[in-house]
């Protein structure tokens, strides 16, 4: 399977193209915004394309040519305002699902945020975050696509230790984005999971 | 009928409670944030209650008790931040929705604007307030709500004419807020709106 992994220059999406391009049975296209970071892309034989996130639904379905599966791993990063919430996060990931359905792909794996799905676990400060992870969710949810929502908790970059857990509804907690990136994968290559979205923790 | 205005302290929505509350079939219900607001349409026999688009659910519907239609005529307004694009011009107008339906509230009218259902129609200094006002549209055309979508042009405060086009895709121009008010109001009392979403624009 091809998996186009958008947001390829994330901390998340640069462990999951790693881990698709280690998988005899798989190959990563990674989408990236900037010339510099698909050259560096390229220079570990990784396929890679430029893709803007504010640009149309029908430059990034060009981007997602002959892909099989997309994951979305973007986000606009708590350095850009709220503006780029919007634009990034919300409208930018819905323009990804319209141009994947363009092109036919019917796999979608998104990576939300951990309890995107319930406002009143939204902490102050994030609302904003949280309301565009929501509705680009809701969006996904309501599509044809084959989709899964990966709702992690608080991200560290601690080494991840194979050990999650997973629910509709977890307590607060952490998980390494290790972790996480193995989560997606895991999500992309099996089938069960499509249709479902949900909490992930590390586990004791 | 009774129709609650959200935002009612806006300049659009003032105009809208004056119509319904000199209009011997209808009766206002402004939905205002702030206290000193409540009052003063209470001071003009109009009944007021407050209402917090950052509220709950709950709250919201709370406010809605009794009513048999919402206009939504609420916005952040170009001086407050795209947080507020989000939780207010979004979640808040959502939330508004979420409301109605949970008091059985069917007619919904919301207040948008000119060519937010079309990406490439969206000037750029203008594109987060569009998103956010988009993706709104889009949750209210697939709700259960017997909605219309109001999409006037570029608001100015000169006196309304009384004569407007109407049209899925109008040239850009301008529009007295008078007008909009006075077509919110049509709206609001003919059923031929029903599952109606247009732009409007000031005719010659």
């Amino acid at each position: 399977m091809r998996v186009a992994v958008v947001g390829a220059n994330g901390k998340i999406g640069q462990q999951l193209v790693e881990l698709l391009k280690n998988d005899a049975e798989h190959e990563a296209v990674a989408l990236v915004r900037k010339e510099a970071q698909q050259k560096q892309w390229q220079e570990q034989d990784v396929e890679a394309r430029l893709a803007d996130l504010e640009g149309t639904v029908a430059q990034l379905a060009d981007a997602l040519a002959g892909v099989d599966a997309v994951a979305f791993t973007a986000g606009s990063g708590g350095n850009s305002g709220d503006d780029k919430t919007l634009l990034v996060d919300l409208d930018g990931a819905i323009k990804t699902m319209e141009a994947a359905q363009a092109q036919g792909i019917k796999r979608f794996v998104m990576l939300s945020a951990w309890q995107a799905n319930n406002r009143e676990n939204w902490a102050d400060e994030l609302k904003p975050y949280y309301a565009a992870k929501h509705y680009a969710d809701r969006e996904l949810m309501r599509s044809e696509l084959d989709w899964t929502i990966v709702r992690p908790g608080a991200l560290t970059d601690d080494n991840g230790t194979g050990r999650v857990d997973i629910g509709e509804h977890l307590p607060p907690g952490k998980i390494p984005r290790e972790d996480v990136a193995h989560v997606l994968m895991g999500c992309l290559t099996t089938d069960d999971m499509i249709g479902k979205a949900f909490d992930v923790m590390s586990a004791d």
